[in-house]
């Protein structure tokens, strides 16, 4: 039997605000951090070591990784960093206020981009700085491939791939695998493990900076996950998510 | 032309304690959080970026690089850890105040542990703890090849054919490269690099946090080295290394 671990970053400072983030690279917040803290403190009492880490390009994500792995006094451990890893690309809605983008298009539209599985947000438009600035963190990835918007299911198309080829090996040579990515890409990668629906994947919500365990088996088929933390926490964290993005409240 | 930074890590706990520290992992004091803040961020100033870095497995050096990755944005950055850009050994002194140490052996004896190129301090007794905690970060070194005690010699043995077989063809590639490492494994490389002589390495002192720049020709032949602070800085940083490990003063 195998076991990971999948953590969501800490809060950001635009889940703060409330705004569609995406590829945009933004800090986490003081509260942010702190959870990232409290998730290591919680891996370090539960007893969990790892050999191996998995990151997105952004840093939130390696935040909350470095963060995580100094309470486990394994800042030494091997980080491997990816673009696949990444959270959806947002389109043309990155930098917009989730509340005002539902007040001018709808409740009923935002929901749509948010959860629907193939109905991607609006494209960046063509020569968008955003698509042209050469950050050499995408320099492996081909100039037209650089994403203008993601749904779901592009999501996972980019993900899984990774997660066969560079993840798996190492899971199957015994490494115990941490990493530490976004909401939506933990969510393109549990729809893979779990089998999901396309319809059932958008009521899944993952909350922030909570180690999620998943224990496999010899076929890496899932044979339960759990969260670390009590029921109580996971459920108002939940819900905390799942409030975002809604014209009113 | 290629060009390299070293960087050693800021201010240790057992730096601020005057303690030989070795290949025990403490952390940064506040100050040395705070020195490579300033590092990092005038490594942004003067406009490096890097491809790829590298550390020993030691906390005070990831932390220190993971600080000034931050700084330049960079938290996405490939990082490599290896024992080989450890500090050096310090055997049974590990632990143990440098100007106690001194005022138990003499100022001279513990000259020759701390700067001779070739003696060695005592080393670890048989089946210390320090030997046998089956360390995970130290899996890839075969238990008999854990070193009991170094001199800078041992150091350079160590360091050299990793710097041959991984560092080197990442900069002929034109990879961009930091290194952050130790006092003495810097050392170590810049002995092998500039060629200096057993005896007039011992006068070398390497300050903390201070970027430290290589030009290299073709063949990876100095051309010329820099800090990026200015003189005075550098002079100043240099005496407060230089005066440690004395009984008075």
């Amino acid at each position: 039997m195998y076991k990971i671990v999948l953590l969501r970053h800490g809060e950001s400072t635009w889940n703060k605000d409330n705004r569609f983030t995406g590829w945009t690279d933004v800090d986490l917040t003081e509260k942010g951090v702190e959870e990232a803290r409290v998730a290591g403190r919680l891996l370090k009492r539960e007893g969990y070591t790892f050999d191996l880490a998995y990151t997105s390009v952004l840093k939130r994500a390696n935040k909350t990784l470095n963060i995580v792995l100094e309470e486990l006094d394994s800042l030494w451990l091997p980080v491997e960093h990816s673009w696949r890893l990444n959270e959806r690309h947002y389109g043309d809605l990155q930098g917009l206020n989730k509340a005002e983008t539902a007040a001018k298009f709808g409740d009923d539209q935002v929901l749509i981009w948010r959860r629907s599985y193939d109905i991607p947000p609006p494209p960046l438009p063509e020569g968008d700085e955003r698509l042209t600035s050469g950050d050499p963190r995408y320099a492996s990835l081909p100039r037209a491939q650089f994403p203008r918007t993601e749904c779901l299911k592009d999501t996972v198309a980019r993900f899984v791939p990774y997660w066969e080829t560079m993840i798996v090996p190492n899971i199957l040579a015994g490494r115990r695998i941490l990493i530490a990515a976004h909401g939506n890409s933990l969510r393109a990668l549990i729809k893979y493990l779990d089998n999901i629906s396309d319809s059932e994947i958008v009521s899944l919500n993952i909350p922030t900076a909570q180690p999620l365990v998943y224990e496999l088996d010899a076929n890496l088929r899932p044979i339960r996950n759990y969260y670390l933390a009590d029921a109580d926490t996971i459920r108002a964290a939940e819900a905390a998510v799942a409030g975002q993005g809604r014209a009113k409240g």
